[in-house]
């Protein structure tokens, strides 16, 4: 088995935070960081952070930290950074034009090239340049616009039909949006995002810890 | 030192994850559930579920697994969901008009109570008939209406003067949608949301592993 596909969810989510830490860094033009450094930028412990990178080998060097500028690169291309995403959204309500319009999808080579919404007061008008095509021909799009990631941003009761019709369009990769879990074959990857979730660790702080 | 504040980030994480599956359950009139079938759900072991439950103490009785209702319970209040949250809101724009349509916050108790804005545009106008106000008066509506919970939605450049705002008016738990780390006394809380940490992931199993 790959190194990578050892790593847990959790090791690959703290190094998307990583990456965030050291594009900071970088812009205050700071060369070298210390797993400290990176450490309590995350809340989290240096042993931590020196244990996820060591999954690389050895980056960084006792007394000299990391070189910001190739832990970005290494990191960049583990987590498939280093090239463009072709993206399709299926649902264009409030949280789907707000991802629309989101630039840390696009910043980090994640386009969404194709909308679609089954409203026909939706089908043929334009958001953000990007017309919003039919449900029917979303195999045809997906083939023309090469979509690999599919987000979805539909209500719970119609997130599986959303799923389905990515499936059958090609697509082996789904951002969910929808309070749902999906049902989907074991080749197709699925994540799903729940804004509650930071907010419900907040109210566990509140509720739990005297700061 | 108290169990709860012992949990670790990833562990109150899955705690809402679970939470999630079993009101999944409950809706499916499943009255009780293994630890297999909450891990099954989640895409992670049932060694990891026991162990998270194990911190409450004995939950579930061996082949009798956890009772649902009982279970989320327990989690619920752990996590501060057994009440009402008010929260403000500052940055109403894409995002903000997102999360203020977004029930994955109002079915957990935390209610949107407080927009905040600098455009003097929008200053004045309503939001699902939420009057949006000006920074300068957050101090009199946070003790007006008794905000804990602050979501900061502006871009980037504003979320520092986001952050002082709240915490000059009396907030001390925060959940940042700006991608940039808020500096904060010891004794305020923050969360940081980032809607591309997931797609990510998704990048990241798409380039290391085949399904």
């Amino acid at each position: 088995m790959a190194i990578e596909t050892r790593l847990s969810d959790a090791t690959i989510r703290r190094l998307s935070m990583y990456l965030r830490t050291l594009e900071m860094a970088q812009k205050q033009k700071i060369r070298t960081v210390s797993s400290q450094y990176i450490a309590t930028e995350n809340n989290i412990t240096a042993a931590q952070v020196r244990k996820d990178l060591s999954y690389f080998g050895a980056f960084g060097r006792r007394g000299l930290g990391y070189n910001v500028s190739n832990l970005m690169s290494s990191i960049s291309k583990l987590l498939g950074l280093n090239r463009i995403w072709n993206v399709a959204l299926i649902g264009v309500g409030n949280i789907g034009r707000a991802l629309i319009a989101y630039e840390g999808f696009r910043n980090r080579g994640f386009i969404i090239k194709l909308l679609i919404d089954n409203d026909p007061n939706k089908i043929g008008t334009k958001v953000n340049g990007l017309t919003i095509q039919s449900p029917k021909d979303a195999p045809l799009f997906f083939k023309e616009f090469d979509i690999t990631i599919t987000i979805i941003s539909v209500p719970a009761s119609e997130a599986q039909a959303a799923a389905d019709l990515a499936i059958q369009s090609g697509c082996r990769a789904i951002l969910n949006f929808a309070p749902v879990t999906l049902q989907v074959p074991p080749n197709v990857f699925v994540r799903q995002e729940n804004m509650a979730y930071e907010i419900e660790s907040l109210s566990f702080f509140l509720t739990n810890k005297k700061a």
